[in-house]
């Protein structure tokens, strides 16, 4: 699903834009580094977003959701500054998002209710808006980079690389693209360790039909990464729908829940769980890259827990492993610690038996691999004879896999963290081998 | 609370003796380090004890919730040996608890369900149960080390130094103490992040009141210090009450809720209010102890929530606050970073009203104190006008007091950290000042 930077672009009907505006002064990065990006649509396009559950809302996420509920049918633009979160800015900071939101309508020319907003960065200060305003001017002027690549370098903040996903489904001649960029959390970053995402596609899709396969997909993806188990005040991921591709998608109860062409029409329609397949690989690719990148990270780390009763209590394990430091260094040292895999498992809430746990350090889906061959470490609770070497191996691999089955049921969840380096982790991740 | 190591001893009707047995050969420390201790009482003590709520439970925990259950009235020892968890180690675990009991037992001449057992150390190895019967036969002959200090010291694994503190309530002419010792966490160590702790007192207590007085006391207490988040297999706090001072603990509803002399008995009693309140100013010093030596730690934090709906509420953010890392890198590197608190707030699950969060940095009981000044850095979830330099010096005092009032209340609640520390952080803990 990740793509090289190059060839990416969004879906048909958005064009993106990049511009620097002096935002990103604080140190990170230059102040002649890109901070300001807009997706802007040919048409009004259904959209749909997911906000971040902490309860201090930054104002672009209140704004944004006001604008989504009044509007979900016609928006036109999404405009984002990195360097500035625009967060605990009080009453000031829904007029700074509402001015950013006119000054995006009138260079597009359309009205500010049809323009969302994003922000990213420090928390508690004021948006510079003069800076913000020139922005905004050239990022609807000619004067603006352009391309998808340079807005997905646009948003990152302490991110070492942009993310850019891209997924196209066939349709009876047709083909509809789903396309998307994002920026993430370091691992310990404070007031930029927020999550933004815009992904874009060019199926028509009604706004109820949007929301129910935005949600779908990010509970699959963004809401199974973890990094340092903060949630900022900022993060989101918007979808836009521009239906340029001419192809409608129809939920299972109003169509055939099938994608062959209907007696009406041959070529027009896409079913609700084909779009929603393809939007989920596009954010699992999206999110994955984010765990990838976390601050100080080595490698991606897989966590499947199987044989859980529930999806939940699936979830609920692994994204206690995930969270567990102890974990994330063992696998930043190869150390093959499964005890503090069983540890993390047995405090996570969910209702697990000790003597019916197994542990596999690599990946399940093909152990006869030679380069990663997949180490079972524990079985019934308690430990095999398996030859640590070749557990610490799969450990080292990137990505590295730990599933841990639970023996209870038939449900599992997949989660996905990164290994916890730097000299912090240097005593501790040696210990036991 | 804490008190020099010298003068420490346990309470009346108990000595402590420790010895070195091979089992800390694991490189953390020297084959002739202290590695078991053994506290015996003079004749039947009553007994409490609250162990890990983590599903995976070591067999010393399982062993000591069945022995306490049987015969709460009449323990009269407990073995610790450090170096080995006997945790994960399936039946034999079990086994090796009992023989353990059996062989102090047959030492001390008494009974194998008379014997409590504590184990810290790595996962999933068995006891090597030679040594271990050669350390109590030591511990209880005259060769054994003597004195509550060395077995303080016996028990540590990553702790830098031993933690002890006693307590002593006058009544009528006579004296209880209340005195114990305890090991605790390292910031990220693995299988020896055990939390375990052996308080004695010479009260006269009935096991179901002693019960009832070390559930409140460890509320207020073990259950509010947070190091890495991590919860152990191990964990375990022992109370034992000798009787030996000849004071009786009275429930307030069988007594008249106070400490005064009784018509019957001018001297001999004390109030369990009174009791409790001693036993957690105990509890209360051990567990500081245990935050405040969390590995790389240069300082304790003290994080007050006050304003709260509820305790439990209150407790919920506290808690929240003291697991980010994102706040905890910010007292380490002096960074008045008050979005990371109000964050943390954010997310704790808790219902909060981001308009009314007041947060200070600095000790709310002395606001005065020029040394450590109290620094106000939000009102009304905004932040003020107040001098950086002024929140930065009251972060960098030992302790760091984080006091964020949530406006909605009348409860409050404390949870105790410590600062993250480490090249780990460097690169994050300057960033907005």
């Amino acid at each position: 699903m990740s793509e090289p930077l190059e060839t990416f672009s969004l879906a048909k009907g958005f064009r993106a834009t990049a511009t620097s505006c002096g935002l990103k002064t604080s140190g990170v990065m230059g102040a002649s580094a890109l901070d300001m990006a807009l997706v802007a649509a040919e048409g009004p396009c259904s959209a749909a977003g997911v906000f971040t559950t902490n309860k201090v809302k930054a104002a672009p996420v209140r704004y944004d959701q006001e604008v989504l509920a009044a509007n979900p049918g016609g928006i036109r633009a999404v405009v984002v500054n990195a360097g500035n979160a625009n967060a605990c800015t009080g009453p000031q900071g829904m007029v700074d998002c509402r001015r950013m939101a006119e000054l995006v309508a009138y260079g597009l020319r359309c009205q500010p209710g049809e323009v969302l907003v994003l922000s990213t960065g420090v928390i508690g200060r004021p948006l510079p808006m003069e800076k913000v305003a020139q922005g905004i001017a050239t990022l609807t002027s000619p004067a603006a980079g352009r391309g998808a690549a340079l807005a997905a370098r646009a948003i990152m903040t302490t991110d070492t690389r942009p993310k850019v996903a891209s997924a196209r489904i066939h349709a009876g001649g047709r083909a509809v693209t789903i396309s998307g960029f994002c920026k993430g959390a370091g691992m310990i970053h404070p007031n930029m360790a927020t999550m933004l995402a815009v992904i874009t596609t060019d199926a028509q899709v009604a706004p109820e039909v949007l929301d129910r396969a935005l949600r779908a997909a990010v509970n699959k993806s963004f809401n199974r990464i973890s990094v340092d188990g903060d949630t900022s005040t900022n993060d989101t991921v918007l979808l836009l729908a521009s239906g340029a591709s001419g192809v409608t998608i129809v939920p299972e109860e109003e169509g055939r829940g099938e994608d062959s062409p209907s007696p009406q029409d041959t070529s027009r329609s896409l079913s609700l769980h084909t779009f929603i397949s393809s939007l989920t690989d596009v954010c699992v690719s999206l999110a994955k890259q984010v765990a990838r990148d976390g601050e100080g990270a080595t490698r991606l780390v897989e966590i499947l827990v199987t044989g859980a009763r529930s999806e939940a209590e699936a979830h609920q394990v692994a994204n206690s492993i995930a969270r567990s430091p102890l974990v994330k260094t063992a696998v930043h040292g190869g150390d093959p610690n499964w005890g503090r895999v069983l540890c993390a498992a047995g405090y996570s809430g969910a209702d697990i038996d000790p003597e019916r746990l197994s542990l596999t350090f690599g990946p399940a889906d093909r152990p006869g691999d030679s380069d990663t061959p997949a180490v079972q470490v524990v079985a019934g609770g308690l430990p095999t004879d398996a030859d640590l070497r070749l557990a610490s191996a799969a450990l080292r691999a990137d990505p590295a896999h730990i599933h841990l089955d639970l023996g209870l049921g038939q449900a599992s969840a997949t989660v996905w963290t990164c290994d916890l380096s730097a000299e912090y982790v240097t005593i501790n991740a040696h210990y036991t081998t």
